[in-house]
């Protein structure tokens, strides 16, 4: 069993409103160092077998949007048996 | 200014609806490998000056909900100057 996690952000150029809203609300709790906040996604695959090509299929067809987000994953661990 | 990464997850007991309907999703797309699937937050903090006990605060407060949620932080990366 092989865990992945796949790190969705939207792109840099695009305005992220979720991410200004929790900007907004911590600076008005006085946390007035924050310059900025983006927020994304972070999803944990558990797969019965690794393949990279697949991953990268998963994602652009439908855990990103390949037109406004942007994508990377990584191998968390490699079970053997379990 | 400082990069923080926060991830965010839902504790591991607990019924991820979202992430169950992706895995759904990936498995009728013919992607049987997987196994399960977990929806988590990725929130990417600049901040002017890094303090650690106050990043704890940020999260606690705001960022995650400590009765459900589980968080995790890294700094990414400090750039002098900017």
């Amino acid at each position: 069993m092989t865990t992945v996690r796949v790190y969705v952000t939207l792109k840099p150029s695009l305005l992220d409103s979720a991410g200004r809203t929790v900007a907004g609300s911590l600076k008005k709790l006085g946390y007035t160092e924050l310059s900025e906040a983006r927020i994304g996604k972070l999803i944990e695959l558990k797969l019965e077998n690794y393949d990279e090509a697949r991953v990268k299929e998963m994602c652009d067809k439908l855990l990103a949007n390949p037109v406004i987000e942007d994508y990377r994953f990584e191998v968390v661990k490699e079970t053997v048996g379990a």
